[in-house]
């Protein structure tokens, strides 16, 4: 509570009044650090040179415990350009075909996938087999029963797997999961956390659009992180799920998977989480009541940057590179041959599907889905 | 769009260059004003001396065509204290036993009724049979079907009907209807605007409790309030609802009525307006978001004072006395005898417990409800 400045930040996050000047190291943000032994890099293969993979160059760089070292891609075009950009050799460039080849190559220590949602289990499989460790961004695959083989198939392999939850890394979410689980305003009891983006302009074909690649709307790919900030805002997983998908007004594009839904879930502290997802409007926020106060951020959900209160004062932190945060982590957990924090983990990644999946079926039968 | 000063609100209100200075009265806020003949004052019976006729007494006060002339109490004590304070002679003072005589009276012309909810119809049928106008707060009653028999009475005595919509005379409400109907920033696609206040230390014999006085929870009280503003902002009826009852976390209270509720409305144009309504906790706010760019209050819905912003500047809009802007201009159209404003009359509280109803419907059923 009180005021938020940046030195209050980096004492809560536990650094000295010595490193007030300067900010310490990004993956010094990791709730649960990893000590480092020697100044080692994590070699990473991207897989998948989409959308995303553009964003995580960025965070690649400035990563202090990453190397982009490899590519996956289909499309040679892809390959020459990323190759030429970042000076990788050949023999770490790989086609979907040539993949399961990258068990040969210790040039490479983990995969990273980036690819449409569809692919995400075969992919994951794909790279425990060939004995590298994982990142999977979210949705971590359709169904909770596929994330549970995904995740033992790692364990079998002896390789780590983490899903790309890139929130966890930034201070204006670690700050919610502490306002929220240590109840310094008291028992939260309802939040509202929507995200959606208004995709009139996006191609038809897009593969977000269909749903042997995307398993669904906008819930598997923007609800995730609702849902996510619900359940770790509160510390607990929903016991009922409500949901309702929403009209279709852009039916050009969305023949295959929803365009809009709302949802609620029902945690059993007595707190509700109710969400929007949507693919016809922009909206970002985050918002949680409690019993002696709020607090919200918004934009919420996004790359940020973010902005938040609570009832007594503005949030003040430092715009953080998530995804740098996120990979120096876990590179920090991997080298140190240390397990993932349970945050970033596939475990993680299975509870979060087993909500979205109860709330598909929830909108899909229109009743009230109890999660055992 | 662009920025708000005071200057701007007072030019889109569409008053002269000549009034900057000095703010004009109140009553000129109301959107359709009547032309005000003699300066007469409409004399007001205030019925029933509960927590709200505490708020309305500082709305009459500030009022300039309204004065409190008269009571309807039936507690002797309350009784004496507002004739002693507001100098009210003894034959302006009833019960409600002797509440029919006021149709004797002439110094009585409108009798303003704030008793509980499941009183509402009731006082309605007999203000009107006495001959005089009148005012009832919101919820108007339990059903449409009592509405229409309200509106019916009323017209037949030649009386004027109006509910108590204070929030339509406060300019960041005046202004939400100007962004979101005159589709200032495009369609408006989603609303979310929910309300809710923590009622832990309320005494369980208090008459929000009770089913057969309040008709419902926070619903009937303050849902009100999100169906209203979701409903002016598009001006739009909705075509469909569904809803959820939230959980009981205050067991000792919620034995009659709902503690918490959520609930969507879907309306022709394609947007859709999700809600929570609660007595479990502090929530007041208002977010629409349209094709090119947002509109929001926090607070939104109570009384004030608002802050609001759209995605290209603050608001900056004066405090006015939401009440006395209300009493004001309905005192101007009944001075005048022209009919009351549609946002204020019988037909827009019809409007709104028709979509209540349907609201409860749906989420006792599990159902969505499609309004014809």
């Amino acid at each position: 509570m009180g005021t938020y400045s940046r030195r209050n930040f980096i004492e809560q996050m536990g650094w000295g009044l010595g490193a007030a000047v300067a900010l310490p190291p990004l993956a010094a943000m990791a709730p649960a650090r990893a000590p480092l032994g020697a100044p080692r890099q994590l070699n990473i293969a991207l897989c998948g040179l989409g959308r995303y993979a553009n964003v995580l160059k960025t965070g690649l760089a400035a990563s202090q415990h990453c190397r982009l070292a490899g590519i996956v891609t289909g499309t040679p075009a892809k390959a020459a350009e990323w190759k030429r950009a970042y000076n990788i050799p050949d023999k770490n460039s790989y086609t979907y075909q040539t993949f399961d080849q990258i068990s040969a190559n210790p040039a490479i220590d983990l995969v990273y996938i980036t690819l449409p949602n569809g692919l995400h289990k075969e992919y994951v499989l794909r790279a425990a087999k060939a004995g590298k460790h994982v990142i999977v961004e979210k949705p971590m695959a359709f169904t909770e029963k596929d994330c549970r083989e995904m995740i033992e198939a790692c364990q079998k392999a002896g390789v780590q797997l983490a899903v790309g939850y890139r929130l966890h890394y930034d201070p204006h979410h670690i700050e919610l999961k502490r306002l929220g689980q240590g109840k310094v305003f008291g028992q939260v009891r309802l939040i509202e956390a929507s995200l959606g983006y208004r995709l009139e302009g996006i191609s038809p074909d897009d593969w977000h659009l269909k749903k042997a690649l995307a398993g669904g709307g906008p819930l598997m790919n923007l609800g995730v992180y609702c849902v996510q900030a619900g359940r770790y805002t509160l510390g607990e997983e929903p016991s009922a799920v409500t949901a309702q998908f929403g009209p279709v007004t852009l039916p050009q594009l969305f023949k295959e998977v929803e365009e809009n839904i709302t949802w609620q879930l029902y945690f059993p502290s007595g707190a509700v989480c109710t969400s929007s997802s949507t693919s016809n409007c922009n909206i970002d926020r985050f918002f949680a009541t409690a019993d002696e106060g709020f607090f919200e951020l918004e934009p919420a959900l996004s790359y940020g940057p973010f902005k938040g209160r609570t009832s007594q004062a503005a949030f003040n932190f430092p715009v953080v590179n998530q995804q740098a945060a996120q990979l120096d982590d876990i590179a920090a957990h991997i080298l140190a041959k240390t397990p993932l924090p349970a945050h970033i983990s596939g475990e993680e990644g299975r509870k979060d599907m087993r909500v979205i999946e109860a709330i598909y079926q929830a909108a899909r039968t229109g009743q009230k889905v109890t999660l055992a």
